[in-house]
This record gives C-alpha cells, structure tokens and sequence, in this order.
C-alpha cells in the first residue's frame, strides 16, 4: 500500500473509493506495451479535482484497460495563481516552454502575438500535450490550461483587476528581480500573478509604452546576459516560485 | 560605428586595435552562404580575454574569410564563479542543460557520474558546441568550460577549499532555496560556488550521507513538485544569479 506508483495518469473522470477508472485505447497500450504492466499492477491517477488515487490494473488489453481506485494516497491541494503570457516562438522551444512551465507550477500558459511575434500560429494542442505529460511526470495534481493565442492588445484590454504582471523587460525600465521581488509586501504575495515574456527582439515601443502605463505592471531584469525567451520563462518562474509562490513547501 | 553587429563570433586568438582575425572554412562558410554577408559588414567577436571587438569583414571566399578589427564595444568584465556539478541526462536534455546553463551565467560544465547515473557516455564535443553557440548568442564574452564526466566521489576527493556547493537535494534535507540564499552573509556570497544536480531518481544513501558531512555544501529544496534535472539545473542557477550573482547587473 505505501509502495511508491511509477505510473501517473491524468484522467477526465471523477475519482473515488472503489470507482472504476476505463482507458483510452491510446493509454490501454501504452500501459500494455510501452510500460509493459500487468493486471494487478498499481497506476495513480489524478484529475485536477479529486487529488491523487491510487489503482490496480483490472482489464488490460490491445483496445482497454480499466483500473479499480484503492485509496487517495493525495488530497487535492490549492496550486499557485500565476500565468505564463508570452509572445511563442519556434517548435522545440515551445514545447520546452510548456515541459518546464509544467513544472515550475503555472497555471496557464497564454501565447500572445504581439507586433514583433514571428510565429502566429501555435500548435495548442502539441503544448496541452506537452503540459498533460509534464503534469504527469511532475506529481502535479493538476494540468495547467492551454489557451489559443490572442493578442496581446486584447489581452491587456481584458485584463482581470488585481492580477500582477512580472514583466521580464530587455529594455530595462525596472531593476533586478531579485530586488523587486524582495520588496513586495504580503498583500502583493498573495495576489494572483502574470509572469510575461517578451518575443526575440523584445516588445515594440507602443507596447512598452502601454506595460510601462499598465496598473500592476513589475518591470524587472533578469541580469546582464540576453535570454533567450525560453529560457527567460523558466527562470522568472523559478525566480517567482522561490519567493512569492509555493516553493517554501517541501517535496511531496 | 554605434549601430549593434548582430553576428558574433567567439575566437581563439588575441584581438587589438587594427588586428586581423583569420577565420576558418566552417565560419567562412556560415558567414557567406548561411548569414549571407558581404565583405565591409561589421561582425563583432570575444575571445574570453580581450572582451568584444567589432570588426569588418575583409575577405570572404568560400574557403576563407578575414576580419579588420575596428574598435573595441565592450571591455571583458568578471563573470560569477559558479560550476555547474550535474549527473549527464540523455541527448535532448543534456544539450539543454549547455545552453541554458551558458545563457545563465555558469563558468564551468562538469558532469558526474553518480551511482544512479544512466548515461556514463557524454559527448563532451557537442556540450562545447552548444555552450559556444549559446555564448555567442546571449552576449557573454566568454565560453564556459566543458569537462570529461568524472566520478562524483572523484570530484568530491578533489574539491577545492573555500567552494560552496549549493545541494539541489530532493531528499530534503536542507531549507527552501530562497530561505537558505537569503540567510548567506556576505562572505557566502563572494565565495566561489557549484550548483550541485543529482540523477533522475537523486543520489544514493551513501553519496547523500557524503554531501550531508561535506563542508561548504548547502542542501536546499526546490519546491514541492518533482523536477527533472534539466529543470532544476536551469531554475537553480537563475535563483543563485538572481540573489548571489550578477543579476543586480543591468543588461548589456
């Protein structure tokens, strides 16, 4: 019972003592011939809502499987309130976004297009998966949500009061991170957040100018190198993880 | 003479007022047929040492190209002392693990090979190749070292005085990286360092009781889902640059 499942699904169904969990024909095989488990064996499955359970493998052929619940072996627990809004740039590093983004605790994951965005067309669907395998990978017990790309315009025109933006600005209109981050007061701590990245080549000045005037708007820097947007991404969540968000907390 | 040089090359000989940088066929080739420059445009190039100098293009054949170098843009400055101690992971991830280590700042690239380490084999050359790249890219005026794997207790026996190692532990034996980072005095923080990452599974028991009685290694948290490697190098090294580097730089 406290052996340790290797195997973490994430699955659209409710969760519950003795519920009975039936697979995809797509994850029927991959337990079946990728991971080459049995009847008997344990899997864990968690659905944003129900926490982490615990379940045996019943049926487990070509086109199904199904699992019958054992136990919670995790409650649901509260994620923190911070987005990933940033301008998407190219295939691999994308997907590397979302992976790390995953990982690093965000809540969503908004492309935006804005005036020096190069690629207007992302592949949602590649980034839900890529965040679906990262969540499942990382003991998330919750899947971060994908959204289509939007303008960043409109985005800005819609944005919900209250919610901070950390602004990662090349153009170094704010000071180091580390300094801005340590001179929030608690009521800015427990604020919902926005980490928002840039594209290559960094927003434009009508843009810059809008941030600049953008209520809740944190311009900060992110040292004296340039980041890629990539790589920009996952330090400032890290960055904001370590010291606004929930990274006091322990390992589970 | 102020408009910025988008190419950048690192090279292997001194650069001075008027000096002439001799390039190879591969960079020969890359300038002319992939960037498509012109003899008279300006590319600008770092040595390490002699920080950056801007330069013309002279000659440039398909098996040869010469710069004049015009005038130096920036002197070479100090880069944070901080290794980066990691178990090799596989391709993909490995090859990320130079670049975004490059970008954030590390001096030195060494792998370990630790009990649980899967990938003995590391191809050192193509670790280079991307660090280099990645410098090149980020406006570093300098290359990290790449080092042969070597066994950790190896690197352990050799440990130089006076190096802290900040101990990304999963086993949770220390405090929550910002806690551990913030309570450094600021002796800690003008100490050489190495951020230490362990294999996917973590360190065994007794490398772990090794850390644990080794002087100087300070174990901390990152948070409570689980990382892989590639993430938790990437996110510690940004905390570290953030509150122990250089990131109360501004950027270049």
């Amino acid at each position: 019972m406290t052996a340790k499942a290797k195997t973490r699904l994430y699955v659209e169904v409710p969760l519950s003592q003795e519920g009975i969990v039936e697979l995809s024909k797509d994850k029927a095989h991959f337990l079946k011939n990728v991971l080459r488990l049995s009847p008997g064996d344990s899997v864990a499955f968690f659905n944003g809502a129900d926490g982490e359970w615990f379940g045996r493998l019943d049926v487990l052929s070509k086109n199904t499987a199904t699992a019958v619940l054992d136990h919670q072996s995790r409650p649901q627990s509260p994620m923190p309130d911070v987005w990933l809004v940033f301008a998407p740039i190219k295939r691999a590093r994308i997907d590397f976004v979302a992976e790390k983004a995953t990982e690093l605790g965000v809540a969503q994951i908004r492309p935006v297009i804005t005036r020096r965005t190069v690629m207007a067309r992302v592949n949602t669907g590649r980034l839900e998966a890529n965040a679906l395998e990262a969540s499942e990978q990382c003991e998330r017990l919750d899947v971060p949500q994908v959204y289509e790309p939007e303008q960043l315009n409109k985005v800005l025109d819609n944005w919900p009061e209250g919610r901070r933006i950390l602004w990662c600005d090349e153009g170094a209109s704010g000071g180091p991170i580390a300094q801005a981050l340590a001179n929030l007061d608690e009521q800015a701590k427990s604020d919902p957040w926005a980490i928002l990245i840039g594209p290559e080549g960094g927003f434009d000045e009508v843009e810059r100018n809008r941030l600049i005037e953008f209520p809740d708007a944190l311009a900060v820097t992110l040292g004296p190198r340039l980041l890629r947007a990539d790589t920009a991404a996952a330090a400032a969540l890290a960055i904001w993880q370590a010291w606004v968000g929930d990274w006091d907390l322990t390992p589970t």
